[in-house]
């Protein structure tokens, strides 16, 4: 804990100095690091205190190796081949704390850093680098009693195949028979899958330490595929919601409630997701409010009044999103749901963007407020 | 099923004309087909059905393209760039049916293959591609009931971390809360982890099949990282299993007894692993005679009489290998034991080497011997 406070200390000192180390490399420190999410034994990407990221890949015979990761709207950052046919590059600034996807381009071809562990998103299996965030102690491993994420692969007739689905059981699930839980059903966003929220997303651990502290009840998390159909980026308005609301209604809904000592009703059941995952969430408890209570969209649209007029009443609505997204709107919209009568909750995490740590927070904050009332 | 009758007479008689195809490229069916471990949407590689490999990857500035899959000693298949950009490449003859690991090496850098999807091997997340194998319906993912693959993280005072395991629960397991199970206890090989049996090895997949024909009495598998201690290929006779065992024995089994519903003894529990998990089982089965009642060595070594000598007899010692392995040391071993008194079974899987299609079929024929007296 201790060495954790002081971590926490050198990062917020680290954010201060931030405006001033983008001007120029010299104030770069010199104390990189690998990367928690490097592959065992790998010593590059590295990371300093201040969230530079520092790359190192063998390619000894390209002409040009570039990485994704680096600054917005300046193309990432370019590596330059040294003698020993390494090539070595830092960014031109500190990225956001949190996780980051990435990609090397290696003379014009798309790879991963062999460095680092990969992580589905954009539709591949891209590179992860984990900026340390001053409060990663909230999705840190601990020792603390520790649920479990089990792979369940449930029917599907509507997509005539056997599909799969990650389920958070929390501690103590395996201890009392008799004992019934709550289940929220978890989406991720365009381009990831069902592993996103577990591996990147860290849900099992930020659930595992809101447990240990008492400030959860305890539930399920589920998780599956929601772009059951396929959606090109760019074309998300083409979305429809109908394959994927089948599949998790009619199909997933009732094999965890078989298989899982669920409460199996609308009072203990939520759904949530981010991006492209809240608008699924959106429109499915827009069009099924009788089977889910508690409604989360993380950086993924707002609910208007209007939205929920003669519906069943929701009993919880949240929406977050980063404050380098668009607060305003999340605010905004919280607001006019106050306003008219219902239970919104609004959250914004602060100094992220369209990324994993926005989620992580927006999961710490969300959890508490279900299954309460 | 027809099309899985129909699958394995074409194999067979790809099998036949492998000699021939050999030869010449001339022979080389233009039947390709993605591998069906290619990312969502990714067109190569592709599988013809003489089990040839085709690659194809994006490097258009790149001066050389190598793939480490290929004919044994003959470095791989070089690929060669066309106009648009592309690297393609055939392997120059077909490959061993079953699961392969591969990588790129590109203007001399080692990368992963952006088509396909990455298995743990080699210490590195490696390219994987699955040639189908005449007898593939066993591991298939069919409509049948599913078991559940379990994350769980288990708390090591030895190593000082939470370290994690999978365990693969039964179809059923949760329906009767009072039934109890027998475990198997099941390693990787060198340079893998505690992901390889569920994901390369699809041991889930081979279970589910067999509960559904009524061959194997259910049981549990728990799989664990076995490389407690890290170990250089080359220095694999520096391995010390102190450090293992006493994660195994007497950290991860006292968790599973807690927190699965488990036979807890030695009648019960079976011991298991391929290659360097099969010297990691040979030790520790002879270290703790009282913990496992059975063995199993796939790719692994063996036992001899006077290594059993003087301890608590195994009901099951279970030995196998590739054809294209050393398949007399596995017979000769069985043999002695059976000469000698003991429950020894010997099984060589045709046509195939030191690779996970011949664990894969060691799992089919072990599982049924397993817990049955």
């Amino acid at each position: 804990m201790i060495r954790n406070t002081l971590l926490a200390l050198a990062l917020v000192a680290a954010a201060a100095a931030g405006s001033a180390a983008q001007t120029g490399s010299s104030s770069v420190r010199e104390d990189f690091k690998p990367s928690v999410l490097n592959q065992p034994g790998q010593e590059y990407p590295q990371v300093n205190s201040q969230g530079y990221v520092r790359f190192r890949v063998k390619a000894p015979l390209a002409d040009s190796v570039k990485v994704s990761l680096g600054l917005g709207g300046r193309g990432g950052t370019k590596l330059t081949r040294g003698e020993d046919g390494f090539w070595t590059g830092t960014t031109e600034g500190p990225m956001d704390e949190g996780f980051h996807y990435y990609h090397l381009t290696v003379d014009g071809g798309t790879f991963n850093d062999p460095g680092t562990l990969n992580y589905y998103g954009s539709v591949r299996w891209e590179s992860g680098i984990e900026v340390p965030a001053h409060d990663q102690d909230f999705y840190a491993l601990k020792e603390v009693p520790h649920g479990k994420v089990e792979q369940v692969l449930f029917p599907s007739k509507s997509t005539g195949t056997a599909r799969r689905a990650f389920v958070y059981t929390p501690p103590g699930y395996d201890r009392d028979p008799a004992k019934k839980y709550p289940v929220l059903y978890l989406q991720h966003g365009w381009g990831e899958d069902e592993t996103a929220w577990s591996n990147q997303g860290r849900a099992n651990l930020i659930m595992d330490n809101l447990i240990a502290e008492g400030k959860v009840n305890p539930f399920i998390i589920v998780m599956t595929y929601g772009m059951t159909n396929e959606v090109k980026w760019g074309k998300i308005r083409e979305f429809k919601i109908e394959p994927f609301q089948t599949v998790l209604t009619d199909e997933l809904i009732p094999y965890v409630d078989a298989h899982f000592r669920t409460l199996a009703n609308r009072e203990n059941r939520a759904m949530a997701g981010l991006s492209m995952g809240g608008m699924e969430t959106r429109l499915i408890t827009l069009n099924k409010p009788d089977l889910f209570g508690y409604y989360g969209l993380l950086s993924g649209g707002v609910y208007s009044p209007e939205d929920l007029k003669d519906k069943a009443k929701a009993k919880l609505i949240f929406l977050s999103c980063g404050s380098k997204e668009r607060p305003d709107n999340v605010k905004n919209a919280a607001a006019a749901l106050k306003g008219a009568g219902y239970n919104a909750v609004s959250y914004i995490s602060e100094n992220t963007a369209h990324e994993f740590l926005t989620w992580r927070r927006s999961l710490r904050e969300l959890a508490p407020l279900l299954f309460k009332n």
